[in-house]
């Protein structure tokens, strides 16, 4: 495999960059293209062969383009479409249900996980499958928090809206005395600061919050210095961006995913 | 036309049964079948041409048993497929847009009209042209107000997070000064004291709400005496229900949007 090639970070739609951020922070040196498949997004209400059709689709895409591996940095399809991406591909494809899982597993051995998701994952039992496969011992409390998204997209993220509603979906895992929280879905680490304090508020003690865009990045980093896959250091590292629609409106949002400002010019609008 | 047969009421999801809700109210002698496509929802994020086909086959499987009248009580469909709707089927079919945009400028007459709706129902421009066509005088300010669904369909319609919400979106419109408020989103009606106090809280002053659900009834109701379409005295009227997907939600949510128990029973599992 070519060292030199990106990384690919595929999402459905604009929530993965909070990935592709954390990505960029603990590997600088690392090239990559990130695909949001912005006309179908969401992939939540889909049907699971509608999923992995657009998954293998978005995944030859980012092949024909030459990565090095493949990150799926959109909880819906790592919990449907992941094996079949593993078999058809020959790229190494990580996934982002995993990661957090064992990551928590690792901070409250045999303890208790809570995991706040969307409701299609905490529907699909994903985490509890994922954080039992690290840790048998563990108990998993989830939480569906369908208005965490919305408050994201809306950019409301500080104040007395967003404190009021993640302590409404925090209450019931606090009570289930939970050890550490997984925070399921890409959209959340926006609102990570906010769900600490409200967190700590109504326990009274630090709870410690793994994020899937964190985990994900070390775990990317890790899998490529033990394959030494690592890009050797010859020149700056390239970024590019490729929707399949809305191309404006990924630039203007995109921004605040990604933590710094995103350039329209950076954005390819293509076709799968 | 068999003036004994119901009226259908057609919607993407849930929300519709605001509308069925003023429909029973208005007209309790009418027979209804409801037909939610649960297995598809949400349409807003379709491409004109599946919402178009999706309406295609829901109005095919209503027209199918025989139905004196349609309503479709969805906007994303109201806003692109009524006219194809209405050129192939012979049933006459209602949308959901144009009955508040003639009740809003009827109640301010040349005044200027706040809406509130989804992103996809604004940005569709759908209420601009229906109260531009019932009165062109009229000015149309738009806010588009994400949050509104998930809080709904949360069953969090009270208190200081949706009040909130509320004045927040209503904000920009209360400076443009507008004189009447169309609630745009067959979920609004379920915020409607909500919306109405905060209104009345941002402006000092009564301005009045016109919502889709009730405007949609008061039409069907002039609609079937115009054309002497009434059901005749002759036992009680029958409601049915069906959907494409999870009729066992269907039925625990559904009876909060149309002001009623709704037994699993009386919910049928279909296939378009």
């Amino acid at each position: 495999m070519d060292r030199t090639r990106p990384i690919g970070v595929f999402d459905s739609g604009i929530g993965g960059l909070t990935v592709l951020r954390e990505l960029r922070r603990t590997l600088p040196g690392e090239s990559f293209a990130y695909l949001g498949d912005t006309a179908r997004v969401p992939y939540g209400n889909r049907g699971e062969d509608t999923i992995v059709r657009y998954a293998r689709m978005a995944c030859a895409f980012l092949d024909r383009r030459g990565m090095k591996a493949l990150v799926v940095a959109c909880n819906t399809v790592s919990s449907v479409a992941l094996d079949v991406l593993r078999v058809e591909f020959d790229m190494p494809v990580l996934g982002v249900i995993d990661p957090p899982a064992r990551e928590a597993a690792r901070v409250a051995p045999g303890g208790r996980i809570g995991v706040l998701g969307t409701r299609r994952t905490v529907n699909s039992g994903a985490y509890d499958r994922a954080v039992k496969t690290a840790d048998s011992r563990c108990e998993v409390y989830s939480e569906a928090a369908p208005l965490l998204v919305p408050l994201v997209e809306e950019g409301w993220t500080d104040g007395v809206v967003p404190e009021e509603v993640a302590r409404r979906y925090l209450a019931p895992l606090v009570e289930k005395r939970i050890d550490a929280l997984i925070l399921g879905c890409t959209h959340y680490p926006l609102l990570a600061p906010l769900v600490g304090r409200a967190l700590f508020g109504l326990a009274g003690r630090e709870i410690p919050i793994v994020d899937s865009a964190g985990s994900v990045a070390r775990e990317a980093a890790r899998f490529l210095a033990e394959r030494d896959l690592e890009r050797p250091a010859s020149g700056p590292p390239a970024i590019s961006f490729h929707v399949t629609d809305n191309p404006d409106s990924f630039a203007d949002v995109g921004g605040r995913f990604l933590g710094t400002e995103l350039d329209r010019d950076q954005v390819e609008l293509v076709d799968l």
